[in-house]
């Protein structure tokens, strides 16, 4: 049975940094690329100011590493010892920074300024979705959030416009020029939304469906991955390995607090994440208050401690008549109340060495 | 936009259950289901031996409801007031058997026979499988489980043989005659799947998987839900209501271990779960040993408890060489301490008021 | 500073199992033991049917395990490496019973029969008591709850009797014979307690109040340790282990349910803790389904499923008119529903290869 | 029995909030207070800028609420319908400020200087206390922590040095000024404790220890209250009402984590605990990030996070040799680390409308 195995199973692949000299020339790089693709591996550089690394997946045993030694321009060969290998910090020179491009310039996500998205829990209707894009763009969101598929507990709950709303999410960004977020929940839908949608949104409640990260990895669109409701973070990293085995790394994590006795929120915000994600991952790192208070008056504390955290960024929805919403308008701010926020949050983001695109001139001029 | 809404969203239905005068006759009953589907309703007859009612779907407003009460044969019209409402213990007279065909006669899930079902975690190969269902066939179990596709952590872990292994599983059902249980994690597998495997599980992973569960349901194959991981029992009673809304009332829902501080153990069975769900519902039990305890020397525990506390039937892992196995193999039992414990608990199926298969005559024979 | 350390903090002690030739006359056991006084060891001699061994607290540096191994009469020394020590399982050759006195005869915990504790959650009154305890003993209880001091969330609750409580069951124990279970909360109560009921119980909230077990430690009256609402196993065995470091080895186990999720049972009982305690110490284990489940209809199925699991005993709340309790009346039986229960369990007792004590018979002559 | 039941059991207090009219001068307020009194009410007067309120304990039936009306004076009669009364938040007209006396001037918990608690987890040897008690004041530190007895999971582990570290405390207060928190355990301790310290704490594991709570009630020091592991927002605010129904209306609340599945931290931080809390109550709300993470490297962005959220202060574990530390070292900044750790923390507290207690300029100077 052995026997059987060794040729049924695939070997487990591993992860290999190599460190590059500092002197070493592009030219002399891309040498060294082709070198360990004949080797066997698949390289990605990661190039930061003071050091340079390539990342190599293939086959890690003792003495295939030992050959990488030998490679002009190689200073070091550290196997990657995580059980997240792509995803593990030490992978990346710099964190990374998740670039989603846009009509009027890209969007970035890990960098030194704080993205806001903010959007209504379910997209209902045009003109009340391009009323909330206008509203939270004016108050400095970065992004607009809309669900067109929703996974509600019950089947017979609004279960969202699906394909119409995305092509009302396509036209609101037309106007507004806000690059839209939407939770993909099925498989069969990730081509038709990976070309209609800018950052690939997957759920608390699909982010151990394997299927689904496998076929959002074949994308080359930026996924946000949100935290399981009983996800540890080593599995929250594990998701994100899976999304980037498959060769995209534009993965963005979502903390969203996670399931416990206490009643008095809806989830419990596990603000440790941040910091214990920042130093295990390379990846950017967001928090949704919403989903994690289910109270709109919880949702400015839990986004200010979530800047002071280190968070890159928040989700937060947003909502022009909160009690007639047709999923989770109980915890949806209304524009005003998210205007609020932001001014205050600019606070924070300040204390944090961070920046916070303040509200749009363009909409300010009359 | 509240207009908006009115025409965008589906009306929430309703489930109503009709009970029929005792003496109703058959020709009666049709007579008034067509009725009732003219009146907008979908009717599902369930028939016990003192009492029959109509499962009823539509719009249960009160005027609706009061147009029902004037049927004849009518006897009352009762609204099921839980949020699951086809799977609500109202919703059907007697407990639901769920009847899984086999060419070696029927298997019954949720009659008075304990039905345990045996096998290794995943199909890795063919003589390996044949052994194991012949092992546990001959201690009793009714049917096989073996995984085809594997919900793997990491994606560098053996992810399953696919398609080749439901090959296996058909021949060694063929040879042994026992019906085959496999976990389905894909929406696009679920026709094919459903071709080949005689019971659909649906792993805790998956739990909240709604387009999955709304393609199981879709079929009419049995299905085996597994709790989810920090699922609420209403929350699996939910899942349970997307498989039967879709028209597949052959739901078997499986405890398998909630996610706890304790680190004892996997996972914490909860016991409890079984009473409670044979309040809330019709569907049958079954538990999990394996995923829950996590370790060979609690299988027979958890068992002889699960059976005590009245769950259907157990689903356990039994592997002929568990230290070799390519998944979860430290908590599978070798077939002989399987057929171990299936001899104690046989002496508890009895204390519960239950069956248990005994060994297979037809094995025994030389 | 490590100087001072040194001096002030205490050698942590260790535990050493000393294993005797089998054919060690009494006299010369007695003199091993001397002879381990001597080397700076206390001593406690565990005898079984096979094998004989001493417990020996002391300094357990290699040399000095290397001086203990040339003693006469020593055939093995092992150090116990887990936390727990006097209550590690390999610190007794047999498991431990625990016996209570009884002017009727001893009520033994943890041998062949199993041992059911039954009554009100606090004492109220005193023909209350004396009925409810009547009704539990003829029904197979051997020894009776009742609290004198509760514990309440809030401190507006019904407190308990207290002194008055203990006299009311000391008068109601003299007509009955059956042993008192109450629960002490207070280091100051503690010798007063002791003189005044058979067993000592230390709640739940009280699993980690140290200078508490360390008092129960001090007498010598069997203690009930419930374990902690979010306690680790490992973390009861501590407790039991302060208990026992002052000498008082009667200490009997208590699985209540811990805190999850999950809303539908006041707790989740945690039944893999009944055969992860039974391989981990030698102290016999029982469980409380009244107060794990919350509610009266779970507790028959619970209390199957824990003797099911290997249980040694349950408790369980009996009250002559529950909705009438001053606490925990939403959980209690009424005593027929309680007959009903113990009946029921004698098949499963059996099942489990335990006896359970039936229908008293000087009850029912008239 | 019911007859019974009335002459035993106390009535449950109500707790009802009186409202004054504006122009109330203060010796008609004492005139109704004196007039509450005499129908039977305990009164306390809580005045703010705008309003004045009497919370009054005693029997809130309907009838003497009416009677309560027509007192001379008063505006308004309103029962407290949270299970916590005084506690509740509208039981003060202002936020409550706890004052802990101190020879070089009082320190306020609950205004608004952010106060920071700093000191070793336990106290081991004189010269390192006053090191670094010297060292956290120059910080900013405003009180000194300092465990005289510990409550230790292992009877075998360091259980403090008792009455000798408090005298160490004392002499280490007379030379810094800074006054001292010390955990109290036992109630046969509370009063020489109380003598003693400056702030009385009582740890998680005794939260619901409730003749502890009741004890140090019936003292006038401020309790320093943790939340238990696994204990409810709500239990929390029950355990304060304990505590103030005895009288002593000196309590802080303090965050530190609560137990869930998550490995990575020791515990997680409920981070919505404190906008929460600052809703339901208006006593202060510390954090305690030392024991919520239980890794240095968290500390920082944990407090951080919890000054961004609103609380009232941080206790924070200094060590001037963490890995020689007797107890939680591995948690325990160093002197330095925790210099700057105050130092980011003064700009996260401007951010939220804070002060904070610069480095000490008596220290500063030469």
């Amino acid at each position: 049975m052995s026997e059987d195995r060794k040729t049924k199973s695939p070997p487990v692949p591993g992860v290999v940094v190599v460190g590059v000299w500092p002197e070493t020339t592009g030219e002399q790089l891309e040498h060294l690329r082709a070198a360990l693709v004949l080797e066997g591996f698949s390289a990605h550089i990661s190039r930061g100011e003071t050091r340079t690394i390539l990342v190599c997946v293939g086959d890690a045993s003792p003495m295939n590493m030992a050959a990488l030694m030998v490679l002009p321009g190689v200073e070091s060969v550290t196997p990657v010892r995580k059980p997240y290998k792509l995803a593990a910090r030490e992978s990346s020179v710099d964190p990374t920074v998740v670039r989603v491009p846009s009509a009027r310039g890209p969007v970035d996500v890990g960098g030194k300024e704080l993205v806001v998205i903010a959007g209504p829990c379910s997209v209902e209707a045009e003109p009340m979705l391009l009323e909330t894009a206008h509203a939270v763009r004016s108050a400095g969101a970065r992004m607009l959030r809309g669900g067109a598929f929703k996974p509600r507990t019950s089947p017979y709950s609004f279960q969202g416009l699906g394909g119409e709303a995305l092509e009302m999410l396509a036209r609101v960004r037309e106007e507004t020029g806000l690059p839209i977020v939407s939770e993909v929940m099925d498989t069969r839908e990730v081509e038709r939304m990976a070309e209609m949608v800018d950052v690939l949104q997957v759920g608390a409640r699909n982010m151990q469906n394997f299927p689904l990260l496998t076929e959002v990895g074949r994308t080359r669109r930026p996924v946000l991955l949100k935290r399981g409701l009983s996800a540890r973070i080593e599995e929250l990293l594990m998701a994100a390995e899976y999304v980037m085995a498959q060769g995209n790394r534009n993965v963005i994590l979502c903390e969203r607090g996670i399931r416990t006795f206490e009643p008095a929120t809806r989830n419990t915000l596990d603000i440790a994440a941040i910091p214990v994600l920042k130093a295990e991952t390379h990846l950017p790192v967001i928090v949704d208050p919403s989903h994690a208070g289910g109270r709109p008056d919880l949702v400015g504390p839990l986004s200010y401690a979530a800047v002071a955290a280190g968070a890159d960024g928040l989700i937060i929805e947003v909502h022009p008549c909160p009690e007639q919403a047709l999923s989770d308008g109980d915890q949806a701010l209304e524009p005003v109340q998210f205007a609020d926020l932001m001014q205050h949050l600019g606070v924070f983001a300040v204390a944090a060495g961070r920046t916070l695109a303040t509200a749009d001139p363009a909409r300010r001029e009359p």
